[in-house]
């Protein structure tokens, strides 16, 4: 068995990877009901001003300012009520010299006037009402294209599409949007020692119940991906050649795992002409990456280091997202030591601005998966963080 | 028009309303390819051990400890390799008096070991091997029942199941599980302003582009639910109480837009027994609540802070959801300055610890939630936050 001769930095490994991938060309039209979550191909426009008009942004009454100046609490200004109006109505009513229109917020500004001053602010009797302060022109005024104006860039290729992101589009009038196509991503998983059903006679014999396939399907579409399965392979050169074809030509990304390492039955790494094969990565050591294929460890915590650290930005970049996952600051509840020349990735349960790693021996122990909600990395010249140190917290 | 005689403090409208919401009986019981995001409705308990067996931890030589105690490096322990198995197998042979087996990690710890030294750590020569320092008793080995005990409560009712805990599920052997039937959100917009389509003539007259339809329906896909979606209704109030009957008898919740006021055309509030009706929060303090049905603003800006601020809560409790958004420690970059007697819902969009308010003018502008990424809150006793100060995000 041969082992790694040399374990390259994360960084570099990285950038290599990062480098060999390109956004996938394929756009699809979707309407807004079908694109939460998805990447825009393009930016996006406004097709109009918003507010489309001047308007007034409180429940009042519109005037014209300047009969307004002289007003004081001790010698309101009286106005006449011409007319009033509730949401979604226009008031055909010119705002004179001494007059006033009643309306609400949204509603556009009436001819003549240039200011609203609010309803609690000024005192109603019968159709006259008292200034008792002055309304500045423009005040609680919404002015047309304030807010967007007609072509104005709204939305950048890239965004990943929230519900307000929806809203903000609907609210100009747009119902369709260009977004990426999903990235097939292929996954498959190898080992003899795999078994797919409870079966305690095979576990004493030394079987494991596979378990990287739900956990790959689920990273992938909680990542922009649409998982396609090609099953559990035994280690069998043949089969895993021509399955890894096949992956590799229906997909946009394959991500295989078992055999990354060097081992009699790790085949999988010599079907693909990879960039890089063993990083300083830890857990996750073997990872490789080559040809759009990712060649990932057997044991699922690695495989979920190599995921996070590796394949989340790989599919970000096949869909051209504008994806920079948020680094929450935290201080340490106890000591992480971590070896030198290794890039650690520590699982941590974050919570109220404190991180507690969770460390367990193996990388095969999902449990310390299910117990953190997020992680941090030691770079390879650090030997690791104090209690109270401060950290960076990525989420999961 | 009427105004509210009494603003309801916030966390005493929040309590009334959470106190209201019982979790929804129904369960489903789903594979796991279809569980990602779903709510656990029962603690799952493991029906195995794991590891099942005592088993390596590394790849090397299992061992009776006892044979290494004298070793040395200047004078190596001589041991003859009787057995070599590759994942998945197990070996037959027992380890007696100065022998050894090769194994892998994960292959269970042969008859008569009860150590295994690292590949790493010992010289090979044709058969034999010669270890350097002693194997302590138990060491490299990963015991039966070390990290999950047959019976043992492995994930708990209220889960949100993520990528790992369906590994975790797989890896004992489970392939289904029981999770909360999905609620059923009624989601009613009003208001006679609305149009659906780009009109400029329509808009000029004061005519407003609906968006809240999509907004919601993306927060509640977000937060557990399944939109259902009643259609934009116009200021009738027979029309109105019709819908919201209808939407009533066939959800589990309803949302209804526009008509949370006192205006003479805001209907909604009449005909649902609210336990609360207008709140300190700001912007959105016409929200009110009562028999499973939130009245919200119509404003976009306002129905997104009640959404945050209400709704996803009694979404979560509705399917039981161990839910807790975490809180992230950040430093303003500006002062935010607050109404006394009000609680703010202030966006920002946060970034390496930093937290840059996003306020803008108008509570129906869209665009400050698209270019905010979470909130902070100001409770009523507050004037508000000086620049540099700390304050607590929620990520949307």
């Amino acid at each position: 068995m041969r082992e790694f001769k040399k374990l390259m930095p994360y960084k570099e490994a990285f950038q290599l990877m990062i480098n060999d991938i390109n956004e996938i060309p394929d756009v699809e039209e979707v309407s807004l009901d079908e694109a939460l979550g998805r990447i825009l191909a393009e930016d996006v426009k406004s097709p109009i001003d918003s507010p489309p008009f001047d308007r007034s942004a409180v429940d009042g009454y519109a005037v014209r300012a300047e009969d307004t100046f002289q007003a004081r609490e001790y010698a309101p200004v009286e106005l006449e009520v011409v007319d009033e109006i509730t949401a979604g109505m226009e008031s055909k009513t010119e705002v004179t010299h001494g007059k006033a229109v009643k309306l609400m917020t949204g509603n556009k500004l009436p001819k003549g006037a240039n200011g609203v001053i609010m309803q609690e602010q000024v005192k109603r009797e019968g159709n006259k009402i008292y200034v008792l302060r002055p309304v500045a022109p423009g005040q609680n005024v919404a002015f047309r294209g304030e807010d967007i104006k007609k072509g104005q860039i709204i939305l950048r290729k890239g965004q990943i599409l929230r519900p307000q992101d929806l809203s903000l589009l609907k609210s100009v009038g747009i119902k369709r949007v260009k977004v990426r196509r999903k990235p097939r991503v292929g996954i498959i998983v190898t080992g003899d020692e795999l078994i797919e059903e409870l079966d305690e006679r095979a576990l004493e014999s030394g079987k494991i119940l596979e378990s990287n396939s739900i956990m790959l399907k689920g990273l992938v579409k909680q990542y922009f991906g649409e998982p396609v399965f090609y099953g559990i392979l035994p280690d069998d050169e043949s089969i895993i050649r021509e399955k890894l074809e096949k992956a590799k030509s229906e997909c946009d990304l394959v991500l295989i795992t078992g055999g990354s390492a060097f081992g009699d039955k790790d085949f999988a790494h010599r079907f693909v002409n990879l960039l890089f094969h063993g990083t300083t990565i830890k857990p996750g050591r073997p990872v490789g990456y080559g040809e759009r294929v990712f060649v990932l460890s057997g044991y699922p915590v690695a495989v979920f280091a190599q995921f996070h650290l590796f394949v989340k930005y790989a599919l970000a970049k096949l869909v051209g997202a504008n994806f920079k996952p948020a680094k929450v600051k935290a201080r340490l509840t106890a000591k992480v030591s971590s070896t030198l020349g290794r890039y650690e990735f520590v699982k941590v349960w974050y919570e109220d601005g404190k991180a507690k790693p969770i460390r367990k021996s193996g990388s095969g122990l999902i449990s310390s998966l299910v117990e953190s909600n997020g992680y941090i990395t030691i770079p390879e010249d650090s030997e690791g963080y104090l209690e109270g140190e401060e950290v960076e917290v990525v989420f999961y």
